[in-house]
């Protein structure tokens, strides 16, 4: 069934919701936002891979994005969608249709807006980074790109959430000799060599750094553990895998610095890493769209592809509807008052 | 190729070593055994599956048991033997085809010891004990096992090892509560939870017990520890799996009381379990081998099937040729020496 464009943003979400597309089988939801966008005179669209982009070329003097992807984590017994009056239920309601319902509304319903706008709806946000749809634009066709600011329309409870924490992974590892455990004496036990480790983990006193007034909230924690040969070996290896969420006053370079220095005397193997994102909030794109949007702006404590445009230096912000601690839950749901507020908002911002 | 029992113990060791016999797989090594024993008039032999029982009935005023596994642990590489003049290397030389070859030389040539024995050849002692050969023969026949003292022939140096240890595994967790970890402060670490788990057994002393003369090593030790849900969830659970090697002293019951009082304040369950054996050296059976294999007897520190005696009633001791600890090695061996001296002490002792 064909999307219906004209219908309302609840509607239209819940169609999409409909749509299921579990990253890595998007086509179907994307061959029916291609359908509708290819046949507007006012927009230019791309396709690459299972994500598109499609631009006004107006020659406005400044130039946004309006991103959402269109893949969800997996079923999880939560389709179809189902609308109680008050909430939209289903997978994908929250994380984050109802932000693409809006962008789609938008890039149908505004013809000639006051900022030329660059719509993006890609694959893969879910997934392994390799495969990230953003990422491969961001590669293989970065004019496609080019903006002064970038509003991603992850679920952010329909208030400006600014920059996003960084995130990395390290592997902490102790080392002992092995020895039968019936003469344990023999072998030096690697578990009992974590427990200096774990001790420095849960004295650990979280950083809260004040960015462009916004307070974020770092996180050291041990994430997995795994230690030993057999119920009758000393141990001689234990590693626990530490994930640093660090604030975006911190780069890559300087949050494993810390981590190194924190765990000094331990052997430590980075496995992961993605940057922060600077709230950016003193750029006049940026500003100005906080200003039309009014309301207090947060911090973004989980990692975001706002970090993705922040390298590529556009600033940006996550915006839109639905609790961003609803995504990947099986009950994941979405206001619906929240996608008709987000949408009249940037329609308005738009000059629609 | 039949087995030679005429021929010297090393040349008859190097033959059972070249039967391959991993648990599970000890019908040929066995049938070999039968065939030879079975024609003996002075013996009565009673097969339980792979197992064999052969008695002398002299009508003595003593019966002792002589017993020998005849599995060993999983080929590495290391079939056939090789006999370079002191050592005899390859698969069960060590663990414990030297002591079961010594048992089978008394068995053909001693028809009438000065003591009656028991000779016990048995399968599946290093797997699971619900397949344990010598246990299976304690729930079938136990009649066949009464005796006044048994000599178990694993590798002890060619020295008396009595009593052995017992051992017990108990599962110690933490618990928490689960969380984003871009959100961490929302949940609960069971991992960093465990820290303290890991300080008490770091600081840890060993009891050294001394039983009839022999001082006893515990030791109390984490072996595995597993924890951890995905890289960027605060975990909920935390588990570490801690073997308490106990002295004799103790029994099952206490050893368990001690872990549980020692990890007080966390969840503790019991996994495994099996008791220790008290040296017995004050039974006259026990005191007059002693005295006739001559040397310094040791405690021992791993379990064994000695333990399995003691439940029965049975004092026992190990006794065989073969360094323990190259037990289960890719590159075990046994002393030649050795093999021959024990044939020699224990024909001596009855009376051949």
């Amino acid at each position: 069934m064909p999307l219906d464009l004209t219908a309302d943003v609840v509607a239209l979400t819940a169609a999409l919701v409909d749509i299921e597309s579990v990253s890595g089988n998007e086509r179907e939801i994307v061959d029916a936002i291609e359908a509708e966008l290819s046949g507007l005179d006012h927009l230019t669209v791309t396709r690459i891979g299972n994500s598109l982009v499609a631009r006004t070329d107006l020659g406005r003097p400044e130039r946004v994005v309006v991103a959402g992807h269109v893949d969800t984590v997996p079923l999880n017994d939560n389709l179809p969608s189902r609308n109680d009056g008050t909430l939209l239920h289903g997978l994908g309601s929250c994380d984050m249709k109802g932000g693409v319902a809006v962008a789609l509304k938008l890039a149908a319903g505004l013809p000639e807006p006051n900022r030329d706008v660059t719509y993006l709806f890609y694959e893969c946000e879910e997934v392994d980074a390799a495969r990230n749809g953003l990422k491969l634009i961001a590669e293989q066709r970065p004019e496609l790109l080019k903006a002064d600011f970038a509003i991603l329309m992850e679920p952010s409870g329909a208030g400006v959430e600014a920059g996003c924490q960084g995130t990395l992974r390290v592997e902490v590892s102790t080392t002992g000799e092995r020895a039968h455990s019936a003469r344990s004496w023999r072998g030096v036990n690697a578990i009992h060599g974590a427990a200096e480790v774990l001790n420095r983990l849960a004295a650990y006193e979280a950083r809260r750094p004040v960015i462009d007034g916004l307070e974020y909230h770092e996180g050291l924690n041990a994430v997995l553990i795994n230690g030993g040969v057999a119920t009758n070996v000393i141990p001689d290896r234990c590693t626990v895998t530490v994930n640093y969420r660090f604030a975006p006053d911190r780069t890559e370079a300087e949050a494993l610095d810390f981590v190194r220095g924190f765990f000094d005397g331990f052997e430590v193997e980075l496995t992961d890493s993605a940057p922060g994102a600077l709230p950016g909030l003193d750029r006049p794109a940026a500003k100005a769209f906080v200003e039309a949007v009014g309301g207090e702006v947060g911090p973004k404590f989980g990692w975001t592809d706002v970090a993705r445009f922040t390298v590529l230096g556009i600033p940006a912000v996550n915006y839109g509807p639905g609790d961003p601690t609803l995504a990947h839950k099986q009950e994941e749901h979405v206001p619906t008052e929240q996608i008709v507020r987000c949408e009249s908002t940037l329609r308005d911002w738009l000059g629609g």
